[in-house]
């Protein structure tokens, strides 16, 4: 049986450890909410190239598109990337078009691709793959921020425009300046200062800079430093520990004095879209009432903040959504 | 004689101390670059109304124009605004085209007027508005970032469309907290901190908190504070004072990193524009090497602020030529 050439397109979603695929009817011809199907995910390593990996969902299906958007972990220059963490398979949206019969395949960012899922999962509604952090209003048409640290710090605004469209605007925000915020970060911020010439709200909160923040944090504590893995750290702060109990209150009081300046810098009153590893594992910590008032207390600003909500992302099929919505 | 009804818009800029006015092609019909004619200029005070003003400059001209749009330092909510500084004037949008006879009247900020302006000035141009603080390359399509100190910060995003029209993302980002660049930048904070629980770049670098900078300063220093304004310290500076060195290398500083900050989080690789008078009266502080390394020493993202370009914005007409592109 010949397979079906129809209105779908094919979206897919690589990490460093897996691949997920699925189709969604084209949103371009069918408009939102968006919707996929046929989820299909493998490990990268059972296949030696992306392709191969595509060619296995594709068999899968009866449905043969001539579209595809793939949301991918590395800088995409020309259409083409080296996946950063599974760097042996290289993906170029020409050559799979042209093996695969397809009119286009457009390569993205996969922190772009998640954030432009969120309209699609819709704010305001729990149980969609968002979870609500701190209630709030999202007022219409003003920007959204979604962000946030995993092995390192994610940051997009999500604006948007005159035609009922959504805009990603990407950047770097994770390598912004950190900011202490009481005066045991400020000393804290002085050894890391030491340690390196530049302290980045990544470098405090996301895995990257884990190990260093641990160390700096038993220095200022007048304690020798233990190597610790970030889960035996919450663990251990759980429990009592003085340490790691300020190593996390750190990591989260700087990932929601990010979120709310990022807020301020983009007058995002839509709202913030909690991301990443490292804000999950720390939920118990963003959530609060500290690392709240990060987020809320800004001297006369403070009231532009009242009522900004802050979600977290749950849904794993997020960047899947965002493509097909892209 | 009759009055020319034509395909002119009236622009005008309203500020705490005067009220600029003049007339634009109307952009909408003649394309770019906008450019303004019969520049009028009168303090405010000379006038009881707005409209009192606007009448006054139309009877200079010969031309009956039938679209407005004014830029005003104020919080505009329904196109009606009270000036925050001049508050004995209130504007009306729908009132004032009544009143003269005009199709439409719309009210915008003053400073998103002002960066909207930037595009109409053209960037790598010297001696049109704007002169280079640090060469570079501005990057076609990416966003630009226009923000400042003056009495408060000013802060906007430039983002270009896909139909080659800019959007102007205004925020508060001068009240995104306050980071600390040195040892003795951490110290001054933690005082601040004792003072106000919560310390912003505006606190810092703008008019608003000088007078608390300054004290703080000195009592790091282990001085008695005295009061100074603004112009005084700046040339006790420059004679060899070491607080007031201190206090402008920190404004200057703080102004840099959060350049660098915005054009992190919104990828601005188009450039920044510095705005406000605190930028203008510390401008040798602000091109100094201390300060530009605040800017371009990002740790790993270093790399991605090369080539970044600085501008000042020198033209008083800006406001009003942004008003005419809006």
């Amino acid at each position: 049986m010949g397979k079906v050439v129809s209105e779908y397109v094919v979206v897919g979603d690589v990490g460093g450890t897996n691949v997920r695929f699925a189709v969604s009817k084209d949103p371009r011809r069918y408009g939102g909410p968006t919707k996929i199907e046929h989820f299909w995910k493998s490990p990268n390593v059972k296949y030696e190239t992306f392709s191969d990996a595509l060619d296995a969902f594709l068999a899968t299906i009866d449905i043969k598109p001539k579209r595809a958007v793939f949301a991918l972990a590395g800088p995409i220059r020309n259409n083409t990337v080296t996946l950063t963490n599974h760097s042996s398979w290289q993906v170029c949206g020409e050559e799979l078009a042209k093996q695969f019969g397809m009119d286009q395949v457009d390569l993205l960012n996969d922190f772009a691709a998640m954030a432009r899922s969120i309209p699609e999962l819709g704010l305001n509604s729990d149980g969609q793959g968002l979870k609500t952090i701190c209630e709030g209003i999202s007022a219409p048409g003003r920007p959204i921020i979604v962000a946030g640290p995993g092995t390192g710090f994610g940051f997009a605004t999500l604006i948007p425009n005159e035609n009922k469209t959504w805009q990603v605007l990407r950047g770097e925000g994770g390598h912004q300046a950190f900011s202490p915020t009481t005066a045991l970060e400020a000393d804290v911020y002085k050894r890391l200062l030491e340690k390196a010439s530049y302290v980045s709200i990544e470098s405090v909160s996301a895995g990257v800079g884990f190990n260093q923040l641990l160390e700096t944090m038993f220095e200022v504590f007048g304690q020798t430093p233990e190597k610790l893995s970030p889960a035996t750290a919450h663990e251990r702060a759980k429990l009592g520990d003085k340490v790691c109990d300020a190593v996390c209150r750190m990591r989260a009081n700087t990932v929601m004095t990010a979120y709310g300046n990022a807020v301020l810098a983009n007058g995002a009153k839509g709202g913030v879209v909690a991301a990443g590893g490292v804000t999950t594992a720390l939920i118990d910590y963003i959530s609060a009432p500290e690392a709240l008032s990060r987020f809320f207390d800004r001297g006369p600003m403070s009231s532009y903040m009242t009522d900004v909500p802050i979600y977290l992302i749950t849904s794993a099929e997020a960047p899947l959504l965002g493509a097909a919505a892209y």
